[in-house]
């Protein structure tokens, strides 16, 4: 088996693209760039992410981070031009792999997708921190060579991400229910909004922005996301809708048996999301605190809750319509929710449960 | 006009009726419980939330805080029961409306529904504060007498939330948009990740949480709120099963411009609901930042953006797969975004954008 020692050629040196070679910068690999646009390749270079690639140089590892619908192509392109082994970081994968597969060359070839992002996009967003943690599929084909497999996750592994490993099929169908499904009734459900009086909208609570907030992404690059995507995701939105039939069926004829069911079932898929570190969802108590909107309050809000010694699991701050005071809510271990409570009341904090 | 002096009537103790009573008797209102758990009353009694209700009271507000499927009968009763201003805060306006419809008394009946709740439920969870800087949705109907609508008004004012004038129609059309149908398809997404295996939701990410989260909620008080309001909830879902048809089509086809349209409709709907304080939506950056997940670091943290001068606008603890590290983003007015994570940076913590 061989190791990862490098060179390791990144094409397309966008967030994704740029962040991985600044890993590989990180531990002491040679970095080739290349990228369509000149000037991201200069930015790139200039953050200390690596050299652009010249026609002599002989990648040991070709990462190629373009977007959807150029992946197969530059996939192929890549296997092509030398001995590389190849992955990508596409959101799809079983599409761009149907594009190489049938050439030995294919072999060299294994699709990854690290679940990482960020609003922002371009080199100048990357860090090397970005996969710190993060899952990271490896989705190897059947005539994948165990070789290249294993140098794939040793960079998922130098990227400090945790690999998940799966066939390409799977991945996507993975993607299709955990990723493409929520976000397209997400913008189905916002796009209910868009039209609202905005009357209505004054109505709204965290819940709906909640649901919604996905929704605000960008549409040219999940256009091509779920287009790449499409028979997976067309299986499952055939099964939300069968499901929304029955729903409006249940509700015009005031059936709250068949209601009960689809609810339930709405539960029992909210706790089959792991929890935090990919352990089970621990119970958790949530304390409420009203604090007034200005600086600085959080930091005196988090220095009480640190002096309670109790972990805060996560916060969450509500946004109330009309005045100037912010709800916070702490998630904390069930167990310590009470201690919190009367510690942060007897320093002065206006809380409730 | 009159003014709430009292008595005020709560019937029914559990989280919103006892909030209620809490806030009035705050304000030096005399309060009355009553609820069909006696124990209830006892527990809202300690709580200094008022008295139980005697044969002889005679309330001048009445508030009814029963489950969904009572509503309507327990406001016919208290109307019968007295001359008393009745409301109630209920999720859904139009059908206990239609139960109390065309007599006389319905003129002092003048519906409410307080945006504000909580996970936890039952007279040990109140709190006065609970609806602090909340929307409150005042829904009048044509009959309706206008001293009976200022009094509940008044009401409002008292509790420190925001009254939002709607007719009970528009409210629960209103509702069924930026609550019921939120949830009901937050349940579906979350239904298809029921059965799903284990290995694909490790790709779970912070969207699909954030989709699903509402889905975790009582399905028998959410059963009984979306029945109550099925006609809305129905022609909302109608409109959304149209856009589901029209995206699996779109699919199916390759045809990107309409993906397109739906998916730029869903952007423009997360625009439109209101910003913070009401106000437009302020562009935000976030700054990543990652942390050792142990106490006190989120207190060393906002510390240090404290000491920036930065106002923190929201906060997001994404949750790791695998590793004891947590990544936090912290999102804050866009013109402010740089120099807090310059100054984080030369503080030492680990930041990207």
């Amino acid at each position: 088996m061989s190791e990862l020692v490098g060179p390791v050629e990144v094409i397309g040196t966008g967030l994704l693209g740029t962040s991985i070679a600044l890993a590989c910068r990180r531990a002491g690999l040679e970095v080739l760039l290349s990228d369509l646009s000149a000037e991201h390749v200069r930015t790139a270079s200039a953050l200390g992410a690596g050299r652009p690639r010249t026609p002599g140089d002989r990648p040991q590892l070709v990462v190629v981070a373009v977007p959807p619908d150029h992946l197969g192509a530059a996939i192929a392109a890549a296997l092509r031009a030398g001995d590389a082994v190849v992955t990508d970081v596409g959101s799809v994968k079983a599409g761009p792999l149907a594009e190489v597969a049938g050439e030995p060359r294919v072999r060299r070839y294994v699709g990854s997708h690290p679940m990482a992002g960020s609003e922002r996009s371009g080199p100048l967003a990357a860090t090397a921190d970005l996969f710190e943690g993060r899952p990271w599929a490896v989705a190897p084909h059947a005539d994948a060579d165990p070789d290249a497999v294993a140098l794939v996750e040793e960079l998922v592994a130098l990227c400090n991400a945790v690999v998940v490993r799966l066939s390409p099929e799977d991945h996507d169908r993975a993607v299709a229910r955990t990723s493409h499904v929520p976000h397209l009734l997400a913008s189905l459900v916002a796009g209910r909004l868009a039209d609202a009086p905005a009357d209505y909208l004054k109505l709204s609570g965290q819940g709906v922005r909640d649901v919604t907030r996905v929704a605000a992404g960008s549409p040219d690059l999940y256009g091509q996301i779920v287009a790449a995507n499409s028979a997976a995701v067309v299986d499952l939105l055939s099964e939300v809708r069968a499901g929304l039939d029955s729903m409006i069926q249940a509700l015009t004829d005031a059936d709250r048996d068949t209601l009960r069911v689809l609810l339930d079932r709405g539960v029992d898929g909210t706790r089959a999301i792991p929890g935090k570190h990919g352990g089970p969802v621990r119970p958790t108590a949530s304390v409420f605190v009203s604090v007034p909107d200005e600086p600085g309050v959080l930091a005196r809000l988090f220095a009480a809750a640190g002096e309670a010694e109790v972990n805060i699991e996560d916060v969450r701050i509500d946004h109330d319509l009309g005045r100037a005071v912010g709800l916070v809510e702490l998630l904390v271990e069930e167990s310590r929710g009470e201690h919190l409570l009367a510690s942060l009341e007897s320093r002065g904090w206006v809380t409730h449960r």
